[in-house]
């Protein structure tokens, strides 16, 4: 095959796309070879790559090939991204690329989708050494086949009656080991606390030693006395991650027992898994990051976070968890906020989902997150920061309130400590870690 | 929480485990602390992040920790793995660590294990700015509650009545954009010639130019029409990856238009998934390698590929493709012969499965990978090596079959193309690629 003479066949042109035909996908990627032979050779692997039968006259590239609309050359440098055997140079160039793929290709489905954008043809493209997959622009004509989330933040503040700040999580600790009923108890205290959405830490769920059964059970039952005691509303975000062939009867048997939203480790599941159950679901779908970072953390290398949230968006995630701040998240302000972006943002039809940053809150952080987001339309998840609070759950879930009494009164949030006992106590113990 | 006064609730000891009861975790991580304390911080984090209630007498470690069990410190550098605001050093260590996790804490359960190995804790852990895991050992106790292969390479074999030597499969080409008439046709055509188990590319799936309906109808029938004419046994592995809710009634379509085999591009699908059709199929499960590269390609980031080949065993295929060693593929021997490794190695009471290596073979490499398999039981999976033969897809297979033929013979196989005109013209149209 001479590829000189095929390679126009790949070349796209912006202004006379019928746009509502393709998904946009917009990659970075390191050529050990001239960059758009690269960029068109990329467009081939993963859609037409053979597109004729020997001794047959037909092409199936007009409709079937993706095509490059732009590519612009960033850097040229000696060394590759990675060191590898197969990445000799001498010289490698990062690009940037956006490609229009025909969804004819694959239809509006994720796991045929991810097959394409992010499979063998886009990973083993001849004279690529790295690449990683930055974003996807779906036209309407693909969107409108998505259910994206049933709740969306609006939804969950409707179940919640809370219009005028962010949304309080949590992560009842000791996160493995405890009995339902003590661990039940934890999360009864952090509701008169304050909390409103106390949840199963991402590891545990239904295990032997705290089945889902007895522990939704339970805490059904102290949701609603909660409730009754505080006047508010509440919720309980269970853990339903198992096999795939169980998770629905996990749904149904938690919200039979009063549970009001479940968690779904998306990515670990697998998100057509939960883009399944969300057609089925009654209550909101809520996302735990696991396995993101394997793919998306190196910064040439797999897909965007942003990405990964927009998918488990389009999944039909109501809220979606993502690393926040501390300095264990490891996580920038820009990457955090291309992720509340991927939640909120517009979407066609599909509703925005609630951004989570998570990840070693505590009361103390709070005026600073409400600061960076803008907005109220976040949650916090705070795990140790409520249930390590040396005065308990119940002050550390009091601590948070009182924080953002002090942010609405427009007090310093440390200056409000001084007559708060938990907040106080809260700084004490966590303004160090 | 002072971490010098608890860290030694996370060290282990390897002749005192009861290995039963944990699955051992190998990581390659880089810390920029001092490399045990960064180990006995990763067994805290995914694992007993918090082990006990404030205010009471209890400790989950002893039971539910993970533990260090060793350590070696492989290289110590002035510059990270990658470049992250985070990374700041000044010294780097790259590290071995082997940890025992309790699987009392997950289950055999792939999301919830993938939570554990994979998840938040472990890439968000104090110090440690990149991490690989490596491998997974399970116990007996762990493996025995997985189904594993149904067929596995004996049952395969069963199936195709072929003992004596590689399985010839291959990709029908043009993958996208043909009709389910033509599509068939260029498959018979293939099985006449010799190939035992084409199939649908990785691309092409239930989609509205090929319904899987259409495709399976005819090809069903093709199939056993060519088993009659050659009088050897065939198989058609047909594409069901979809969204998780449809793969089922996918899979009893194609199986009752006499379709034998099917395929799933398992982690694009998600493993729990594939995992969960298995216990219902009647027909050999094959997984196609898509978005694995995400988070294996990297030498120091995600998961060894070899583990996520291990992983797709454990969930139940019965034949794995992974990248094999053509230019395209950039991978090495070492990495391929690592996934032949994890297909067939001893493995509890899960079946092996059939290793098949990748991407732009054709007749000339078949002894080459021969010699390096050291064994008859692989499969060779071309595309464009049978598809784009010049003489079409029956002449293609048969230089397949040829090639074997030199290879049983000892002579080589170049020698014997100068007599076998279908292995000639092969090789005239494929040795430069």
């Amino acid at each position: 095959m001479n590829f000189e003479k095929e390679k126009h066949h790949f070349k796209g042109d912006e202004t006379g796309l019928d746009k509502e035909k393709y998904v946009i996908e917009t990659f970075l990627f390191e050529s050990q070879i001239d960059p758009e032979d690269a960029a068109l050779h990329l467009c081939q692997e993963h859609s037409t790559a053979q597109w004729k039968r020997v001794d047959v006259d037909e092409d199936f590239r007009p409709q079937h090939a993706a095509k490059l609309l732009s590519l612009e050359v960033l850097e040229t440098k000696d060394t590759p991204a990675f060191p590898a055997p197969f990445h000799t140079g001498p010289k490698f160039h990062t690009c940037r690329a956006r490609i229009a793929n025909p969804h004819i290709n694959f239809g509006a489905k994720l796991p045929n989708l991810l097959t394409v954008v992010c499979g063998e043809g886009v990973f083993y493209s001849p004279g690529i050494t790295a690449i990683k997959l930055l974003d996807l622009d779906f036209p309407d004509a693909y969107l409108d086949q998505f259910e994206g989330p049933q709740f969306g933040v609006r939804g969950v503040r409707d179940l919640l009656q809370i219009y005028d700040r962010p949304i309080f999580l949590g992560v009842v600790k000791p996160n493995i080991g405890l009995d339902p009923g003590s661990f039940s108890e934890l999360a009864y205290q952090s509701w008169l606390g304050g909390l409103d959405a106390p949840k199963d830490d991402e590891m545990l769920a239904d295990v032997g030693y705290s089945t889902l059964e007895k522990r939704t059970a339970l805490l059904g039952k102290l949701r609603r006395k909660a409730e009754q005691e505080t006047g508010e509303k509440k919720m309980y975000i269970a853990n339903i991650t198992d096999e795939v062939d169980r998770i629905e009867a996990l749904h149904d048997m938690a919200v039979a027992n009063g549970i009001n939203a479940v968690m779904l480790n998306g990515w670990a599941i697998g998100l057509s898994a939960c883009r399944s159950l969300r057609k089925k679901a009654k209550v909101p779908l809520v996302a735990h990051f696991d396995f993101i970072a394997a793919f998306t953390r190196v910064p040439y290398f797999g897909m965007s976070v942003a990405l990964s949230t927009k998918l488990q968006r389009l999944a039909g995630f109501d809220i979606i968890l993502f690393p926040g701040l501390s300095a264990r998240m490891q996580t920038t302000k820009e990457e955090m906020m291309s992720n509340v972006k991927a939640c909120l943002e517009p979407m066609g039809k599909i509703k925005p989902s609630l951004p989570v940053p998570g990840g070693s809150d505590w009361a103390g952080n709070l005026d600073k997150m409400y600061d960076i987001m803008g907005s109220v339309d976040f949650g916090m998840v705070p795990g140790r920061g409520v249930f390590n609070h040396p005065m308990g759950p119940k002050a550390g879930a009091r601590s948070f309130r009182q924080a953002w009494e002090a942010i609405q009164k427009k007090i310093p949030v440390k200056e409000y400590a001084n007559s708060h006992e938990e907040l106080k106590t809260a700084f004490e113990a966590f303004e160090e870690c």
